[in-house]
């Protein structure tokens, strides 16, 4: 693998102290950054960095790849913690309808929703499954995602649930962006457990969070603990057993309503409680002092139109806020986290710096990355982005809706070359 | 020239017959289209189009320029009737100023609003403004804009409007899409009149409007039309002169208050009256039965968090109604006609069918260009849109924040090639 130096960088961002593995509150704005600056990668990993002043010069040129990055941002590749991409096929017939005034009920009624998916994935091959989704992945990581994590959910079956995680594993040893996997089991009843919710419980928690952690198939559980889908007790039952086979909890709470599941996630020791659209005081206040992430979903808002989850509270609170796309069929058809950057900051009124940092080191935190990736440190992979020659950091979640990437590097390896290394 | 057929195409999408120049109400959803469809260009213009099954064949292969768009949509390109393209500088510091909670108030008490373009923009050289609006609308037309209104209003004096109008004439001869030019010298009041309005309104009548139509260097005139910025007289005088010398009103009026403003620009046959997010009953009343064009910007209100327009009430009392980017850089920094689809759908809640109809043929109408362009209509310019392999019409606003095109056309030459044309 050939050496790589970045010289020139109008800035690198996110230049983190090793070791800082999240960042928090006030906190969050103050993203260090080196201006005019270079970085040395080697065997995938950053080696080096420096601002150009004090440029030590290069002694081997052999094998070495150099990149001019003259006018341009170099920022960590972002991190997208909450994600469902493997899906069999999009919904837009449904968005149509919602448009046209459909109730939810009577999408539900046409065999809409989160069912309509599982129907779906299970009449369809895991090849097919896994061409798909990694067409949503290539197309993602040009966007510059360098990490993804990956819920199962719309399998809803033990045979399902299963093969979609042998689907996302497929994905990690295929691509070579980092994949995290998570059991998301709890997404919504199937039917076939419709008199007997308690059965399909004890499944998830006795037969397949043994099953998939037993295979190493997932590292998180997850409960879509909302009204009308999972209560606080069965995320509960599901957070206890998870824990037990050394799966952290990750979970969809307070989306629709506040019905405890914030509190019930800290109780467990959850890794992130995600969505959290509708928050009540009380709900903020249980946070404090904990080290549960808080990991928004702005593009799921903005396609729902449901309100924003309160950043600028959680922020000004001293809380730390991830960032992540959704990206799913039903509520979240997009997984471009530069959309997501402007949505933070037009939004959930979150200062530009602050957005970057939640959808890089604290994303990275949200799914235990926080020690490969998420800051240009020395040490952690050189999954980078390096931008088109833009005026300033703000411009880019400013100058919404355009593309601003140049390159793309995954472990020191360019998955989208613009001019820079031209 | 070569003459150019594409063939195979999954649709061929506005495939509206000669002579319709706009379509209003209930029938913008009813949106023509050709499935399996052929269409041939010579000259930069369409001169056939039809169904594969009656395709009649090819006897004369030579500079033939062949695209197989199997699996891919053919719509005409996007018009784009709306922008302040031409600016000296981008404002994402006011941008940050306001989620730092900075009112409006402390950001133009700071120098900022559309006084800070005015004061940069005088202070630029034609050609530095050129080459930067030239970059903005090559990166729009690689996203499928095709025509584009340019409007002056960041000069707000004699010598910097007409700077401002001589630029768009430059862009006009050295780009291939479509420019339409309007004179938005009442765009805010400069400080040098301050204490005379109305002398300012005089300059505007009796010597800007007579010396860019008789130069050429404006098919329209504009007024912001708006509480604290001019007055629906003002505005009257203004259209008033622009008739006087052949210049129909495109006028911004009920952004952020109804004043009477939709009323006036009906009585002096405005072309089209845009923004419109506070509209009262009796604004819509007024509309009915006229021939004015009802402009929306949603990614203003996006950007802006401020209401969307009434898109669905103006349609479904059978008025039509076109969209554009509002392009500037204040309130609407992005030129993506793209995410104006989604936006359209998510928060107008128009059907896809309605918000193509709206960025083709009405939105052509809105600058006079419906003879030329909106619709893939023998005769009209060969200035369309290749999408890639995509399931259905509704994804391209469903899946957003994507890049759903893989060719661009205009007058039948490539602005940019994708794996259609390989």
């Amino acid at each position: 693998m050939p050496r790589l130096l970045i010289k020139n960088a109008k800035a690198l961002v996110g230049t983190f102290p090793a070791g800082v593995g999240r960042v928090s509150g006030a906190a969050m704005a103050q993203l260090p950054t080196i201006e005019d600056g270079w970085l040395m990668a080697e065997g995938g990993r950053i080696t080096a960095l420096g601002s150009m002043s004090s440029f030590p010069g290069i002694t081997e040129w052999s094998d070495l790849q150099v990149i001019d990055a003259a006018g341009r941002y170099v920022l960590p590749g972002w991190c997208d913690p909450h994600t469902h991409t493997v899906f069999a096929a999009p919904r837009e017939e449904e968005f149509v309808d919602k448009i046209k005034g459909l109730s939810y009920q009577e999408i539900a009624a046409r065999g809409g929703g989160i069912l309509n998916s599982a129907r779906k994935l299970r009449a369809m091959s895991e090849d097919d499954l896994f061409t798909q989704a990694k067409d949503r992945l290539e197309n993602m990581m040009r966007q510059g995602t360098v990490a993804v994590e990956i819920k199962s959910g719309y399998g809803l079956t033990l045979e399902s649930e299963v093969k979609m995680l042998r689907v996302a594993k497929r994905l990690k040893e295929s691509l070579p962006l980092q994949v995290k996997t998570t059991l998301l089991a709890a997404h919504a009843l199937p039917p076939e457990f419709k008199e007997d919710r308690q059965a399909y419980i004890d499944l998830i928690c006795t037969t397949l969070i043994p099953l998939v952690a037993g295979d190493g198939l997932a590292d998180f559980v997850d409960v879509f603990c909302e009204t009308d889908y999972f209560t606080v007790d069965e995320m509960e039952r599901v957070l206890e057993a998870g824990a037990k086979y050394g799966l952290p909890g990750k979970v969809h709470v307070n989306q629709f309503t506040s019905i405890g599941g914030v509190q019930a996630a800290i109780k467990h020791i959850a890794l992130s409680v995600d969505h959290l659209e509708v928050m009540e005081p009380t709900d903020i206040d249980a946070l404090m002092g904990t080290n549960v992430m808080a990991t928004l979903l702005p593009s799921c808002s903005f396609f729902l139109r449901i309100p924003y989850a309160p950043a600028r509270q959680l922020i000004d609170r001293g809380l730390p806020v991830a960032l992540a796309s959704d990206h799913n069929p039903g509520s979240t058809p997009s997984g471009n986290l530069n959309l997501v950057l402007s949505l933070a900051c037009i939004h959930l009124r979150m200062i530009p710096e602050e957005a970057i940092t939640a959808l890089t080191l604290n994303a990275a935190a949200a799914m235990q990355l926080e020690s490969e990736l998420g800051s240009l440190t020395v040490g952690k992979r050189a999954s980078m982005i390096i931008t088109n020659e833009v005026p300033s950091l703000a411009y880019l979640p400013y100058a919404f809706g355009t593309d601003h990437i140049d390159t793309v590097l995954i472990d020191g390896k360019p998955v989208r070359s613009g001019t820079a290394l031209a």
